[in-house]
């Protein structure tokens, strides 16, 4: 399958992450024709008006009609869709793209079609949600993870990998094992605490209504992330339960070292507990 | 005193917030002359490269020069300096730009010279730090607390509430308990939250060398104030304590209602956390 051929595309789940990637995909000149499949008939509208697909099917019509067909749904939905999608496959190359991978890898593990499908995740996300939050260019210049890719048909992780590199994105191949750990560390915990810090102030709010007049853009970056929709959420935290309640565990532990020198004036621990943190611009610039 | 003469200004510690002052008022035209006070000698030779301000002046002699007393120091130096500072001042006007308000004010609650002082605190910052740091137009647009203001002498707060309405700082009135609590829950656990989930993150990087090779905007976000310095923090953390223990407590009760509800595979529970959580919308748009 060249990757110099436009394709016919099927997105299942024209959201912010699916129409996000619509868009790369026309700008990038990858489709021929960019097919939506949407359960919601708001977001189906939507996704016209943005212009962000071509037009809407039903998804059996999608799959026989599409060369590519992309997953962009809740991860709880993804381990029982794909397998009903790769029933329906012949040749055609299908990926997804969320944000959790042993589960649905599992899922098509013994699935005779399993080498047709390629395990992937762009890390890009925003806050927001649905069609409307769709974004030009988003991806570009990120990396994406490509999850157990011997598993998959030499011919489709080549068009998948070809067309990732085509949209400017930097490829880490990975298994899901360790994918799912290292998500749970550098953007679940993230969502986690962000949703934590909202509660706490908003809990707080109620007796002290004057809270939000002085915020200043410290803390809106560290809270931005509380926006993010649960329907998106909640199944990626239920499907990488072990990590994360391996990563709250250590975040709790570190929040109540800076707890415990704080009560006890402990300047030089403060400092350390400080200096320490302070080597993350290592890695963040 | 007319806000419409320029003053002879002294600003004791030019790095990141007192740098970006000298710039905001020298540019809306506050200051005929700019007399820097600098423990550093390294920071002084950058501030005068940077031209932050005109001249490095001993403290004595900044003092007797100006006309306008700004002190920019983290607030256990601040403590011990603004007496002192008071204890050579005639009719200047002295104002700090200080994270805490309670300790300093109670420091020179029975000053003779106390009228002369204007406690405030702009709500602007980065987590960088220094002369170098100093941003231009950083201050405008943003609320600027005004704290105890009837123990100031009217003549010092009109010179101050017009200087920052001139900088284009919304004002905003309140008394020191009030601003260290609000503070506590806006700003200053927003910092330990970073300084946390990079101690969390580091701590595991040591056996996983790969885990940031795929940190996204949403991690960098979340993340950014733990490049913050801790000369400047340990001393908030202490002097806001029994608030910030107050907020860490809260914050920690929400960070484990996650971690029982994902344990529990509580679907329902954790629906209803993000929920509350995404009410921030309301707030941070």
């Amino acid at each position: 399958m060249k990757i110099g051929n436009r394709k016919k595309i099927a997105i299942i789940g024209v959201g912010l992450i699916g129409g996000s990637m619509a868009l790369q995909l026309h700008e990038k000149k990858l489709s021929s024709r960019l097919i939506g499949v949407e359960a919601s008939k708001e977001h189906a509208e939507q996704a016209l008006e943005y212009e962000l697909v071509d037009e809407f099917l039903p998804l059996d019509e999608a799959i026989a009609t599409a060369e590519i067909i992309i997953l962009a749904i809740p991860v709880n939905k993804m381990v029982t869709l794909l397998p009903q999608v790769l029933d329906k496959v012949t040749d055609q190359v299908v990926f997804d793209l969320g944000s959790t991978k042993t589960a649905v890898i599992e899922a098509v593990k013994h699935h005779p079609k399993r080498g047709r499908y390629v395990a992937t995740h762009p890390m890009w996300g925003t806050e927001y949600s649905g069609p409307k939050a769709a974004v030009r260019g988003a991806f570009e210049g990120k990396a994406v993870i490509i999850c157990n890719p011997k598993e998959s048909d030499p011919d489709a992780l080549e068009w998948v990998e070809k067309m990732y590199t085509k949209i400017g994105m930097r490829l880490v191949q990975m298994e899901a094992k360790a994918h799912d750990l290292h998500v749970a560390y550098v953007s679940h915990i993230s969502h986690i605490t962000s949703f934590a810090l909202a509660n706490t102030v908003l809990e707080k709010e109620k007796v002290e209504s004057a809270i939000f007049e002085i915020a200043s853009a410290g803390f809106e970056s560290t809270v931005r992330l509380a926006k993010s929709n649960p329907e998106m959420w909640v199944p990626i935290f239920l499907q990488n339960r072990e990590n994360i309640i391996d990563v709250l565990t250590e975040h709790i532990d570190q929040l109540t070292r800076f707890k415990e020198s704080i009560q006890t004036n402990d300047n030089a621990g403060l400092q350390a507990l400080i200096n320490d943190a302070n080597k993350i611009k290592r890695i963040i610039k």
